[in-house]
């Protein structure tokens, strides 16, 4: 009994089942045969593998950056007189964070302290009595909180009198051309750490090849010195397709994209870094490009604080970090050698059909291939001229 | 000879291998094996097509983004006397991050001086004699440094001396209702710029079909004017299901999340993000919510420096922009086919395995469809009645 | 003729295919065919479910954090004098952001003006006659933009004379040790909330079962306070690998990592965050580690503007939040799934090839597994000694 069990056991373990075939020497099949495999192969090969590198896992990078402006400009101006300008002054903030200001053109508004004045003469700020002005409103394109008074503006024009930081900022004149025109030179150098924890890498967009001797004098360029992390404004905003005079008086933001994007299946020092530079307030039809914003300055008078304030119009650098690494995943390539079986799977079926349908001697073929077992009767019974196959 | 290898490659090449099939004519089987067909094909075509999309490559989205606050308040206050606010003044930075903070309510101390002053009475700064405090010290719920001596703090009580900022911030009264309630009012426009380097596709929150007029007047709402970039804080406050005066208060971090997930396979218009606004500091069992810190106002008087301290509470936004772009992609469409194919033939596995233990005829189909071959004999052994199969 | 239609159509939609298939005893196939089968399951089990996690999809994490800094140090320098630093002094930005900077060590150059000066001697600066000067010209090495005259720097030294902020900052003394050494014991929280908005979960980094009482005395510590939100500045320089004395004379870069990886399948109180901490500015061979930024406070005397330039050394501390969450997919089990099942039809191709190639009766299995038809005959040619099959 229990060497009965053990051979039945046996049996259940070591047989092995496999599908009878017959095999037909026929061109037209047995081309559209290969030809199918060979897509397959062709796909697995060139677009899987070549192309998508779907035998790969991939990451996000993780970044830190750093970033240091340097240059100085002179100007003449009748309202701060000769003035040199350096970092500490046109870099806002001046952290050297990964999205950093420089400061190109200012309108000052200096003496304001807060006090009650006329509104500036606009649809909404015109009046003719203290009735048309109410104590408390404030419009959104006015400069304060109205009293409820209607005061005089100038001889002809009467405004609601609003109690602001006054005298109200008048920001029609922009300079031309912008004051800190010659920023267009000044350099920025940028250090980038980036990671990918998963595959425990990390680095630095200063390579290691890099001298410091060639650190010192270097500035970025596409194609001569694209490896060098130091770069003129004026450079950046021309590869981005914008004129620097325009962005300097507007403003304007732009962005420094470094892609990280590395295949790690090969060597580290091929992971490098590549720039490129987008402006990102691009003019639509619906708003106008630029970019300020306004700060001041305040100082204390006796008991009276004064304030200057500046609207300040200059470029936004965003630096932008991103990139996929990718890596030999065992997973993926098995999913994706996978599929490709799959369909190597799926050649037979569609040959099958054409083997039965379209050629020659299709009806030898189907007799040889498949039998057909009726339920009413109990011999097999094989059907010639008709095929009513489920392939 | 040369023909006859000549022959053998075309075999090799040419011969079709298929294996031999029977059909058999049985309603359960055949049911069983048409349903779960249709599953399969059910779950490809509505399940990874429809819902999952699962034939898109996907990438993360690029984002660079700016903001512009508006709005005055009035305040009236003992220690301000009568003060607008503005911008410049509210909102710090001023820079227009895709983080910025809107104060709403201050505890000002002004007049503050590097001096020696004995601290504020807590239990670790209670003292009766020099021996209980030590020079040097700074215990972290204190203000400062000690200097090692007891001093009186009031007729009743002595404390230590410490070397600070002094007088001390008293934070216990925090004003209410807040400073700048009127804050609920102010509006923030939002520029957001969006790429996915992988499809060459970029975009902005302010839509193409969005005239300059809409932009001078509309407000963000959920349902009227989804696209509008221009949001009430207190809209914003309110659809995270907060409460403005109480948030004004205390202070609060809100993200404004901007979804940009996007179907790229539909035209480039019907791209659009959707906004959502959550509290970021909701108050849990062990923390109190809210968002404050420090900053101070340095004067020079004569040559001693004396600072005005100031405890800003208010609302941080952060602008937080995620999504992910999806676009047809031959392999992950090859993949997900080729899993379901995979599945196909795992049905006929399991039919077989219905027929051949589950029908009543099973042994007249199990005799048609499988032959056992003994190691032992060389002749076919078609077993009848027993079957001990691998399926 | 209705009926055989429907006859005719019962046939299609019942009729089942299979294919025959010989069961053949041989230990030698048979142990391969099982050994194989059992690792692609192992493969499913043990790395496609336990390693790789390959059932579920994945989402990157949302994260807005913000920080707080606690800590009081008192210095007494010739500069300054006696005096104590707190938060509001020694870290900028005041706002509490997911980047903050630490001061620890300053260069201070007080009384700057707008004036013409000498230029520090160097290289390029160094003249004899107002010929080697032009007036407009900024080297970057210089302080300011040069008038084009040659004046005397010292009694035995000329130089170009630049328009600049004078007098120059003299870098070349860094205070040793860092003025505020002390930092090291300065602590920080950091309040970090992350969403992932597909499956629809948000949590904190202070767990709900954190309790006030730890909040308020904890110290992180990897092993003993892994789940503290409250940073000593020194135990994260320390955990980095890093010296905390010389990072806070030169200044540096810090990450702080917080991992939140979740597998969301599990309970929600299993997914906590992971910190760790890597100094992002290493010294590579080419370039010196460090970091510092200048700023200035600027004050009126009369009508003349001057500052104090500072060089301010310290730490930026950048919180990184980073982490996928998985979740069960449909679509990524039947994806992985299938593949796997995929090869388990290639394990039949490999045992095929061996049973009709390495086995002692080859010959007898290829007679009853394969026959051959030809072309030319009608009749079914069962090969034996030769085989050419495409297998």
């Amino acid at each position: 009994m229990a060497a009965r069990c053990w051979s039945s056991f046996l049996h259940c373990f070591f047989d092995y089942e496999t599908p009878k075939t017959i095999v037909i020497y026929n061109k037209g099949v047995g081309s559209i045969f290969r030809f199918i495999q060979f897509l397959i192969i062709a796909y697995v090969i060139g677009y899987v593998c070549l192309v998508q590198k779907g035998y790969q896992e991939t990451e996000a990078v993780i970044s830190s950056a750093t970033t240091k402006v340097k240059g100085y400009a002179a100007t003449n101006t009748s309202a701060l007189g000769l003035h040199v300008w350096d970092v500490t002054e046109y870099v806002i903030p001046p952290q050297g964070d990964d999205s950093f200001f420089v400061l190109t053109n200012i309108i000052p508004t200096p003496g304001q302290i807060q006090q009650a004045c006329p509104e500036v003469p606009h649809p909404s700020s015109i009046c003719e009595s203290d009735d048309d002005c109410s104590e408390g409103r404030s419009p959104l394109q006015g400069n304060g909180v109205q009293t409820g008074r209607c005061v005089n503006y100038s001889a002809s024009v009467k405004t609601c009198q609003v109690l602001a930081w006054c005298p109200h900022e008048d920001d029609s004149n922009l300079p031309k051309p912008a004051l800190l025109l010659k920023a267009e030179n000044f350099t920025v150098m940028i250090k980038n750490s980036v990671r990918y924890p998963k595959f425990g890498f990390s680095k630095k967009n200063i390579l290691a090849n890099i001298s410091k001797g060639y650190l010192k004098t270097c500035r970025y360029h596409s194609t001569t010195d694209p490896h060098c992390p130091i770069f003129r404004l004026g450079d950046m905003v021309h590869e981005a397709g914008a004129d620097f005079p325009t962005m300097a008086e507007k403003g304007g933001v732009m962005a420094i994209l470094i892609d990280w994007s590395c295949d790690l299946d090969w060597p580290e020092k091929d992971c490098v870094p590549k720039y490129s530079f987008v402006r990102m307030d691009k003019s639509t039809h619906n708003t106008a490009p630029g970019f300020n914003f306004r700060f001041a300055k305040y100082s204390n008078n006796g008991s009276i604080q004064s304030r200057t304030l500046i609207k300040g119009f200059g470029i936004r650098f965003d630096v932008i970090v991103f990139g996929t690494a990718g890596k030999f995943s065992v997973l993926l390539t098995v999913v994706n050698l996978g599929a490709a079986l799959s369909f190597l799977s799926l050649v037979g079926a569609v040959c099958d059909w054409v083997l039965v349908t379209c050629t020659a001697k299709k009806d030898f073929y189907a007799k040889h291939k498949t039998s057909y077992l009726t339920e009413e009767g109990t011999g097999e019974v094989i059907s010639f001229g008709k095929s009513y196959g489920t392939s």
